[in-house]
């Protein structure tokens, strides 16, 4: 029987400012990745996120991102590649820590914004995060772009990698996403993105923005938290994948 | 043979911002407090500081802070208690994790500057860095004021207190130290303050600003970096207490 | 005639993250006070923020705060009063300059959250805030608490006064808000906030938590742009004021 | 006869961090561009240091930076257009605001780091710089690399431009200056950089780090300041100058 992850960026409020829909969107996920305090997220978020995540038994992975709050970690930055593995470990060991506090193990790692878009076809920094990655711990799994270089690097590094595939975004030919400064970024129709996911989970393909269709393979399906009809969108993916026998578990659960 | 620990506030560059002689101190001192990005200190100077440490066979501890760069952590700020834990587990966790990345453990959390004196009187504060240290690990040892209420807050959670000490500080009468915002805060002769340690260490006694003696008792001396003479000073006091016969060990060494 | 200004606590978005419904709470307000980017805000945030002032003839303040994003600048900080001062200098000049660069003139200052708190009976804190706005520019109008002592700090450094009093907030029978931790802070039902209000712009006369009656006189009155329903309510206060034959315009309009 | 302006960026410190001699260079340069607080600089050591320019009569200019403290605005950054503008609009707006506070005027605008390095070559960003400037005051004077497109840029806004030459940064053939990351980045024996301005200065020629002489031309001459020797450098490149009959004074002065 296929199995197939859903994942979903979480603990993003920082502060006195809300974002997503954690709570709801919790009970339709296997795995989440909260945000590390450097592009969102600050402990007390951290804190309830995990709290939650361990509620909904969702397996938990920590999501670090350039150091830019104002930009959401959606700019890239120029850093250089030792800094930068340093900044990872830090928000990787900040996460790991306080998951540990509660008894339960950090999963995964899986980068934000613009450093995971860097990671698609900037070598210099997918080695960055999996070199963060592999020094704070061999067990983590690394979840990357679907299609990357970063899958070789993660297995040479003797590291698991899950390469993940997106539900409400659209594809370049290149099996890069489309940058969300474009106005066709996103599938907003929620029936369309439903198709989009069977597609790729079931036949391995996606159709790209310019109509092409090309091979792609997944171990988790990303769902985006902060829409309002966010929960709405995971239980409808959810019931789709069931009816095509799909086995819905965490990428972490064996 | 009676036994003390030399301790100093390390890794509180900043960036292209430079602070403290740190590889030039660690010779003279048995454990380090490393700051955690809070008040100072970020990830690749927290790297370097740890590497330093490791070198030096120095005990690493967290030295956790209030969230104010631009204050340097020394402004009282009114947090609830419970986002004062979650800030504190998020600052010890991120030290711990970057620690054993390199197969070390840490060892010990002191407070750094408002918090650390908030922790002498305000209980509830103290209590809020005492829960945090215990959550991430209940063999961290709690370095804090001596003569605090703060040791029995510690004890009562089961961990182990170091009461400190300080080398270049003015006592007031009830045992805290004089505020820097005076001028006769800090011992700046450092034969005085030489003999101000030696009193405390050999004798259990301190002269207070007003002139009064009281009673002390100290595990652990603390040592400021950030001054052009620290090597200097540091390597006086071990000479000095050496010559005493006191054994110069981290408490964290049995 | 009797006259009275609606203010607005505005622009308090940052980056990502959105806050409050400004283009809705705009046409029922007279008088808006941006937030600089200490506790909210950040320059794009600003720009658009005084834009839409602009469009709707609406006076702009400056909201100076704290520097406390992470706490929205509700904690207490301990700040020495000449770098307080120089912090709100620094704030109300980035608003003024940005103001100008549209050929409009800043109108009034208003401190933020716990700062604003910290003017009511901290006389060195209302010190530091009106010495930077008599600095910046002796036109500016200071907003500040109702029957505190700033309103005379204020005259003595030649500034006019505009005291303000809370639609929605109860007061303490010394007059001072009652603190956002305790959960009778806020009025929630919107036709009692507007009878609040009545009482007290047509009889300086308000009823404290305690069920005090105490005497009150304002200048402005703070509408909160951040609930749900804040649209509603302005738009319910100013029916209801305009039916008393209050008229309802800008402190900065003569 | 010839004259020339000697500009140093200062008011770099922050918070608890010193860095750079201001006092000690002061009195050798005739403009200084102050850190408006993104990449360096807090609202008091922006005071302080406009209260030494005052002292000093050096023209005072504000030197904007992408937002980024930790990597001191070195770091390039992906900000659209719009937003790099309203982000220097606030940081020229709060240093013109803290300068007319003092009865002065602000003079020119330099930018800073990768967002100075940006512009010698990214039109968007060096429009985006020169917009902000006009859009807050159209007498502010632009400085910016020489030989760069930016000097059109300003001149079509109407901007007056003073192109600026490095007295210890090698070139390349393209006049771009060597990259930081570089060995041979800097010229470090003060003889060799006064040689280097004078050629500059005298004769509109530069000897590139390949050995070629390119033609360039200047009107003010950087001076880092936060080199231990800074100030005796500035005081021999004073006397060298001098000594050849160029007159050392502010471009803001006629």
């Amino acid at each position: 029987m296929k199995s197939i992850d859903l994942n979903c960026d979480l603990g993003e409020s920082f502060g006195n400012y809300k974002k997503g829909n954690d709570e709801a969107v919790m009970p339709y996920i296997t795995s989440c990745n909260i945000a590390c305090g450097f592009h969102a997220g600050d402990a007390m978020t951290i804190e309830k996120t995990i709290l939650l995540a361990i509620k909904h038994k969702v397996s938990i992975g920590a999501h670090p991102s350039y150091p830019d709050l104002q930009g959401f970690g959606r700019r890239y930055m120029e850093i250089p590649a030792n800094e930068l593995t340093a900044i990872i470990k830090y928000q990787i060991a900040a996460l790991k820590g306080m998951v540990e506090a509660h008894k339960k193990k950090l999963t995964h790692v899986k980068a934000h914004g613009a450093l995971y878009n860097a990671s698609f076809d900037n070598s210099e920094v997918a080695w960055a995060i999996v070199k963060a990655i592999a020094a704070i711990d061999q067990k983590l799994i690394v979840i990357g772009p679907a299609m990357s270089s970063m899958s070789k690097i993660a297995s040479d590094m003797g590291l698991r990698y899950i390469p993940e595939i997106f539900s409400d975004r659209n594809y370049r030919d290149d099996l890069q996403l489309v940058s969300r400064a474009r106005e066709d970024a996103m599938i907003t129709d929620p029936k369309k993105a439903v198709q989009h996911v069977l597609g790729m989970v079931l036949n391995n393909k996606v159709r790209t923005i310019s109509g092409e269709v090309r091979e792609i393979e997944g171990g988790t399906v990303c769902i985006h938290g902060d829409q309002p009809n966010a929960p709405m969108f995971a239980k409808s993916l959810n019931d789709a994948l069931q009816k095509e026998d799909i086995l819905i578990k965490s990428f972490a659960n064996g």
